[in-house]
């Protein structure tokens, strides 16, 4: 994960984080108490979210909102890319990880 | 401008938003009390930011401080497209338009 713009740039209420997920890879199984807005750059996966599965690809956007379960599977022969934006704090004022 | 994921999906913090900008267009020369996030999907731009002008291209990752003079101006042959982030409110609590 790179941080393109975050909390190290001044930037005050969100943070643009760039992912790369190899072949047969995926991202954690978790939830946490802020959102994702994301945009798939490169590639296909399944993402869970809540108790569903959908297949995404390079060009959907997805709004995963505070405290659903999610996961990223990379299904696709190549990397799977993409931006996932935070807000930089959570719970009146704590810094998000990786913001 | 079209709004991928904003206010009307329940964002709660920050807004993604898709800009297309015809060649030889530009948006406007402005300053506003919000900040921007930027990443050019396609095409070629000069961009000025307070008192200087950048070569920007797709991949490039912008951060646009608060209260900065600035505008996109498409100097390619085809369209300027570009993904802008911002807070989906500003000055305590007053909605952000567009967002």
């Amino acid at each position: 994960m790179e941080i393109l713009v975050g909390r190290q740039h001044g930037a005050p209420n969100f943070a643009m984080r760039h992912y790369v997920v190899e072949p047969g890879g995926h991202t954690p199984h978790h939830s946490h108490d802020y959102e994702h807005e994301v945009i798939i750059i490169d590639g296909e996966a399944d993402v869970t979210y809540g108790t569903s599965v959908h297949r995404i690809r390079a060009g959907d956007v997805l709004f995963i909102a505070p405290n659903q379960m999610h996961q990223f599977r990379n299904v696709g022969a190549g990397p799977l890319r993409f931006l996932c934006m935070v807000p930089t704090s959570f719970d009146c004022g704590k810094p998000t990880p990786g913001s």
